[in-house]
């Protein structure tokens, strides 16, 4: 695994981070991961926490720093682990979000839909491989969870894999939000194996219960902020919109590469393609693709003659975002037909139309926890449990799906 | 200077900074002021320093935070200070660098020349105070150093300004380059005025001198890191080609707002025009121009016929940096020469176009500390001295001038 | 509140530290209060985490800190609170661990009976009081919950008061447990009153509930982490002892202020003499006993006659602690007899004094959250819910009373 | 090098340090490295610093740890190391200080004459590797530089050996003088080995300059604070005291550790005896006097008849410390007379012994810079350098010895 060329990396969460792998340093040094330097990891966060402007490219590279730690650790326990398959699990961990477009979960739902970024981040993953003749085979079973040892993919994808070590700790150093604060190493230090599955030893069981709380307190401070959502939401409605009237044949100007995807010149299906020239055409184009792209069409559309487009664009980029309304049931479809209306009067807008500017949706927590029963404690007489049975304290309100429905609209409306 | 609306940020840097003045809200809100979410404060260092993303948004605000507690510091110590004093000063601070463009230092030597960001920040400045009906007016006397109490304009910009107390402290904790972290806070205890003059007790003496000593590590190690010498010129030429090519009518597409400066719609003379359409019309768009329209343009010039133009931006984009050479004597013309000839060789392009490969030039440290004679060490006799001659320690070396030639040139180039 | 000498004082936890009152240096001058340096706040603690050796000195001093952040955000939420006031509830934080001796809990339950550390920090208050004609009225009317502002005495004791806020951060800080660290700044922000009484801000709900997860986890891995409950075991045991030795006329040297207590020439009764001669001399001498005398005591022990008092000595100067066994249940008679049969042989002493040895009984951490129930979470629109019913989450596990039985004896010892 | 017991140690400075050698772990458990628990690092600078209260034992941990991460850099660059080579070099780190009395620098100008703490580290080592059977000798001819692997020695003791790049850290975190931090891990990282010599790559060279500056300022600061060269000479002249006493025949109580040498039952030669018995005697009872010996026995001299004695002791445990002035020139004999007629007066002591109230001499900061020269830069070239020809900016004002004179004497004194 060793390298001519040692790099280091300065991280300010995880310290110096060495590069001393050359399958790594391809990687790395491909335009298709330094593009992740141009997405960041949040999103549009950064409206309410303006120091969160990390990108997915540190949060790749923390993600190899951790695993190299993890194994470090395991492999002091007596486990064995090859040098190659060290090298595997820290590419897939490179790679991991390697499908991962601006926005992306507004783009999905707009202009480039009918693909997901797990579904893109194989298609780069093979291509990569590709073009490196096959070096990355390992690295890909690892991820696709078709290598022998499994506790090798749950170190890429489970409750306690690197992803979420690194991204609760990196997010809560950005925004500032010290109380997310996770202890990334300790729970490292405790990590195991047993029975080929990825376990906690005993002693680690308080970190872990800190750990639950600590990503709770996360989603509801950071990825959930309520103004957060109202950000997410209005971007959702402004790339469906621009998307909608670049299908109807209204002309809607864009950026280079993302106008490739506004106008269906590359669609879902081309990433599919069995036809090479097709498929890498997407990639490429794709893998150019960025927050640069993204607000500089929205820019753009501030003076676009379509009221909603140019409304929307408006709003995010001078930061006039949505007041947001929270609540434990839905909101009546009287109470939405009447803030239309209110939009309606004050935008010029059709009744179809203020349906964007008046969202409602719900939240929902549960994407994070509804496995958090697979998180092992390991006991010292060489038996498992259940974090869930192992702690003192009743985690089930952890791990409770928690919905909560929203509605968004202009503060201009008045409400009566 | 209490709001309605008590506002807290989140800065990783500072913890806590309240926003409890409408004036300071109305700033922050303001689309001019909100743009700098989309500048970042270090340009392309971020290209070695992933880390390093943070924006002038968190930094103008920073510095605010620091002067209020500065000012509670000296009023503490028995100087007197107005309320609208306090208020102004902030404000002069929130926009000490509101006329920064995208990459600053790269665009005012190519698509935005004749117009320094210092003259920038006084124009809009002076439009910010006509639309508040000239509450801004005592932030500017201070700004300008028109202001009776001259220890004002000091907190703003001197040799111990608040703007250095915070770019130092955020540039090292974003870069985490850890060895530049400046105790800002324990300066500010130690500020004081006499004669009307910004000073430092004696026992703040070591920490002026490790303030001196970290802002020199930063220096060579962040602002004049050699791959960052080398992404930044790579981006000067790359900048100036493009305005060549589009003086010389050649199409050379961008986003609509750096269209503008590029076609020369926009003239630097315009921001002076006693013209308010003028004006207000070069203001609004500079306005809105970041970091996004430089990035989105050079992506689009990848696949520009001009060779010089696609080769720079590619260069930039994929980060397939120049390689750059340092020597404390300057390069000799043959070996500039035989660099030249190489290009022309590798690029096909002519000896002039070479000069867009083969970048030389000079750099210096001497901006920072010229006038680092001017930090005074109070005493408690009440007497004065320069830190030079209060520091036991040879402060020359940190205030010489230190000179480096460089040449930078494309890796492919072989060097016999 | 203002004083001619302002001081600084340098906290590792909380930064510079400004005494600026009169009366807070002159409670900080005095003996008894300097004193409090030589005492450890964790006591036996430091032999798990080496750097566990802060002092209840520092605490003190960070919970009169922590008070004027919280008073600030207060009077800026608009509750109105005297300048008096603030000095006097600074004051009662200042002293309110004034009556602490070295190994409080090990102390009480040897050789100071009959008086608890609660009541000597009121009889210290009195007299200090006394010394400063009545000054500290203020600060004892607080801190007895007799003054009418009642929730001045919960910043000084209640579920969030300041002395919890900064000892779980400090012990967190120096013990090196970083998983145990508080938002105490945080949650101070959130503070409010509402009906005289100390409640949370709504936004505030998800710090609290880290606060009492952190809580808990610092209970479990370092007050009662198993090898600090023998080692304070050992040292209750070691101390009774003595004091049983020196009842029945055995020579038991110690140091001057601690022979005084051992040989009952001050007793508990002293304290609360009406004969000031009397009182004031119990005061004087409490007033200079400290770890110091505790340690030098025992190693004088070490080469005493009497086996237990020798050999008990030994364990804890050169660390060799007792191993330390946890059950849910209680551990069976004749599993102990077994154990102390063992002793008898190993240490050739009596069945009674085998109990020295081989100690048992149970821990619980009720003490600290059985009234958890009090903190309020204040909503927007006025209302109060208790964190139990306003926490999304099971908190119950939190607040229950969890019990643990332990037995602890000599390694030495070979048990079947 | 691996042990059955894998233990570890939670260090606030270094985070998790791991003890995975029977060999080291065997030190740390013998009563003699237990005693550095009860001896703080920086003796009485608690009495400036309140929570500088972190022991000899932390920092002896802490090299070993440090230098295990050297060991592992050197090695990565291509240095080869033995395990043996490893071991010993850490168990020479953690026994570098074992012969450290309480308040060293004091005790070995009072009652511990005529021996070094340096001669009784090297008298402890001896004494443990006959305990252990020859298995310290390696680390006991690193320590004496006897090794031919002379770089080994280096780490253990020159100007960048792991002793400073703890102590500096560690003494700044535990002060919460912040500005002392050194970044270790950085230089660390970039130690290499040229001609069989310690050395830092020239990238290093900023962190270097940095490293001599905080270092500096960890002295004037810290080390040479006022404040606590006053309470350093107080404890000086009271230990010499209390010896004269002794030796005058007077009765001086004491605990009973110092007791022995305070009445020269052990002398310096002791500890030189070829007689076993004797030696042994001197060491054991030597390796359990402790600080709580010399605070113990102070506090019982508060009431002695002597009134040197008896003041010193008091203005040390109330901390009434004498105020210090300090002059670039010597006081003049007619100043100290002066003062010394005022203590006279005050105190009803002879001239003679006024001299232990008015305290002269002076501090020079030399002792940790004369040898600054020998810092060498390694050169991609493979050069050589000393850092102060490497370096920009001037050193010398950093090597300069630096003298002042310093006179103390109590606060009632009056000066004319």
């Amino acid at each position: 695994m060793k390298s001519s060329k040692n790099k280091i990396v300065n991280d300010p969460v995880w310290g110096f981070i060495e590069l001393d792998s050359d399958l790594h340093l391809e990687i790395i040094e491909h335009p298709y991961f330094q593009r992740l330097r141009r997405i960041k990891q949040l999103g549009l966060s950064s409206l309410v926490y303006p120091s969160a402007n990390h990108t997915r490219f540190e949060h790749a590279i923390g993600t190899m720093h951790l695993v190299r730690s993890a194994l470090d650790v395991l492999k002091k326990k007596g486990n064995k682990i090859t040098e190659e398959e060290e090298e595997g699990v820290m590419a897939a961990l490179l790679l991991h979000d390697i499908g991962h477009g601006p926005f992306s979960h507004a783009l999905e739902q707009s202009i480039v839909q009918g693909i997901s970024h797990e579904e893109l981040s194989c298609v780069y993953m093979d291509e990569l491989n590709r073009k490196m003749d096959g070096r990355l085979s390992l690295a890909i079973e690892i991820f696709l969870n078709l290598y022998p040892k499994r506790f090798l993919h749950q170190l890429v994808s489970s409750q306690l894999d690197m992803d979420r070590l690194d991204f609760l700790k990196r997010d809560s150093f950005f925004s500032g939000v010290s109380e997310g604060v996770v202890s990334s190493e300790r729970i490292i230090k405790m990590l195991h194996i047993q029975h080929d599955q990825l376990v906690v030893e005993v002693k680690g069981i308080y970190s872990i219960e800190k750990f639950l709380i600590a990503r709770r307190l996360m989603y509801w401070q950071v990825y959930l902020h309520k103004t957060v959502i109202s950000a997410e939401h209005m971007m959702i409605k402004l790339l469906q919109r621009a998307s909608n009237l670049a299908s109807a044949g209204v002309n809607v100007p864009a950026t280079g590469y993302l106008a490739l995807f506004l106008n269906k010149e590359i669609k879902a299906d081309d990433f599919r393609s069995n036809d090479l020239t097709i498929r890498n055409r997407a990639l490429h184009h794709f893998g150019y693709l960025d927050d640069a792209d993204i607000l500089c069409s929205i820019k753009g559309w501030m003076q676009h003659p379509d009221p909603v487009l140019s409304n929307l664009s408006r709003a995010i980029i001078d930061r006039n975002l949505f007041k947001i309304k929270l609540s434990k049931t839905p909101f009546s479809e009287s109470k939405l037909i009447n803030l239309k209306e209110q939009a309606i009067k004050k935008f010029g807008v059709s009744m179809e139309e203020a349906a964007f500017f008046v969202i409602d949706g719900k939240i929902t927590n549960s994407a994070y926890d509804e496995e958090a029963e697979n998180i092992y404690i390991l006991y010292k007489n060489g038996k498992l449990k259940d974090i869930k049975e192992a702690s003192d304290i009743n985690l089930e309100g952890l791990t409770k799906t928690v919905r909560k429905h929203f509605v968004c609209y202009p503060v201009e409306i008045i409400t009566r």
